[in-house]
């Protein structure tokens, strides 16, 4: 019998069962070609139909205008915390960074090896990264290269739900672990983008998304390799793709369109965030999400037992239940659910029934 | 029943069908952990012993010196042609490229937008990249900050048998399509780079063997995500890597190692060359290998027939027999059969004699 787990890890994350048994029923053999679909050349008619769904569900299901391109990139959100600066960093221009945790603070980092950035705002409380800043309490450069924000903190576990308004500054986003949850509109973005490895796929994959005009202002003294335009004027076959993992994201994107749609998966995932952050509030405080309630992220849900040795005990009763990767970041410490959509509902109420279980032997 | 495939693809190329059979059987449950391989933590037990047996085997069947670390990118060898320089071509120095086909173009271009390079030897003749240069051929700046190489030409089907020597400027080569194949000496290197999707694993992933104190001389202007050094102090995990990727790749060694190593796939290889060739040659002009002999790429093969028209109907009726991705690059025309590792003996006998009955109805 195989084990039962609900996989709360934070990403590489859980993927949906039917994504994944579809890979592996046709693991061998990809329609009939006797071959699997990651032995097919990547311009060949079998992988580029693969290809050209992957762009069309993602334009379908995130209603992408016109206006915008749909990229498939390598090398991890990581690897654009630099290419965005290489390619909008102008000489001359400075960009404005919202700091509201590990991974702003990261691609604020590579940011100024490349050029001038400021500040514009954080989610800092006496320190701490326990909020995300208001319209009000920014301070936008309105001569920015563009304004850089995370709209979703993974470690932090907080959330921006309302997005800034940057003015006439191009909005740039890392949306890693906000992607694919819920609609969104594109059109207010210059650039968005996201390791799959959340919410579309498996990790080795990076979807972006761009306003052509501004695509074609990026600088022509870079490698080839990292224009965001060299990408786009190829239909992200530039050079050979991560054919496979692209397969599974359109894998991953039928499931969520026959399941309804981002208004469904919606949906589904705020009543996870509901369940989860209802147990941690019915606790009386044995558990403590340090995050303000405005902010409280629907994909990282984090919180705090009175001290770490119950926090370990937590972590390690759970795992031996099936309920996999509590453990909170290792910069941070306590407890982390990510309840990215491959999670159910019923597996975050058996974490609350894990909670409150925990809590009547240990409260 | 299953359609009868030999896989003659460029890259992505075929895989070995018993690390396929592997993936698929533990595809939603690794090891009994009810998660599939991909699911989980690129940080987690699980996973970490994959990462490092891909590390191990790929020092064990390389004999990599402790000389030199073993790295897994991302964003393919085309990612190196900028990454290489901007690590190592510092203001005021010069690279030697040699010019083999239509990736050391690629290479060279990128290497110029970054600085100073110049060419160190072709494979032309008559304007044709029909060889490779001889070291006595070669014009070699005795201060170049490095020498860069294709050691094989995927689209041209040559080959370097006898590297070159550059003396005391550090060796740098994309070996993507002639890399693990057969035993080579790493120590003659300062760096390879190989795109995993032809002989160790689907695309994309990027593996690179390179000199440690060499590394330590890259650029520290450069964004960390690009430096070598950043990679190798994190062990491939300084961001997620492609982790699925990563436990192919794992799969495909192991099995390679469960032949015999790389001296069993050497004469494997040198077999099928031997039998691809030998059928060629065998044909009184009626198929014509525009390479010369010495240069011959045991792991490209490339061919014409009389006409294009013949070219055309010839990849068609193959395809229809089972014997897939034969037709040659669109740069070059004519015929390509890529006998990578998982291409077994069997399955170019099996396009050799389909050669044969093709002529005789033919020729």
């Amino acid at each position: 019998m195989t084990r039962h787990v609900v996989n709360f890890n934070a990403g590489p994350a859980g993927l949906p069962r039917p994504a994944l048994e579809r890979a592996q029923a046709e693991l061998l053999d990809f329609q009939g070609t006797g071959m699997s679909v990651m032995e097919h050349s990547h311009r060949g008619k079998a992988y580029e139909a693969v290809h050209q769904e992957a762009l069309q569900l993602t334009r379908e299901l995130l209603q992408v205008p016109a206006s915008h391109d749909i990229l498939l990139l390598q090398g991890g959100a990581s690897q654009l915390f630099a290419t965005v600066p290489m390619n909008f960093l102008h000489p001359g221009k400075s960009a404005d960074y919202i700091m509201t945790g590990n991974w702003a603070d990261k691609a604020l980092a590579e940011a100024k090896l490349i050029g001038t950035v400021r500040e514009a705002g954080s989610g800092l409380v006496d320190g701490k990264p326990v909020r995300v800043p208001k319209q009000s309490e920014l301070s936008l450069d309105p001569n920015a290269a563009y304004l850089h924000f995370t709209t979703n903190n993974t470690i932090e576990g907080t959330q921006f739900f309302d997005f800034p308004d940057p003015g006439t500054v191009p909005l740039v986003a890392d949306m890693s672990s906000d992607f694919m949850w819920r609609p969104f509109d594109v059109s207010k973005f210059h650039l968005t983008y996201a390791g799959a490895q959340k919410n579309v796929g498996p990790s080795g994959l990076v979807v972006a998304i761009i306003d052509k005009a501004w695509m074609a202002t990026g600088s022509t003294k870079i490698p080839s390799i990292f224009r965001f335009k060299t990408h786009a004027d190829n239909q992200s076959l530039y050079n050979t793709p991560p054919t496979f993992s692209i397969y599974l994201m359109r894998n991953v994107l039928a499931w969520l369109k026959e399941l309804g749609g981002l208004p469904a998966m919606e949906r589904r995932n705020r009543e996870k965030a509901r369940v989860l952050y209802g147990a941690i509030d019915a606790s009386a405080g044995f558990y403590r999400c340090p995050v303000e309630v405005s902010a409280r992220s629907v994909m990282n849900v984090v919180w705090r037992l009175p001290n770490e040795a119950l926090e370990e005990q937590f972590v390690k009763e759970a795992t031996k239940a099936g309920l996999e990767g509590l453990k909170g970041h290792r910069i941070v410490g306590g407890i982390r659910a990510s309840t990215y959509n491959a999670v159910s509902v019923e597996g975050v109420t058996e974490l609350a029934n894990f909670m409150r279980e925990f809590q009547r032997k240990n409260g």
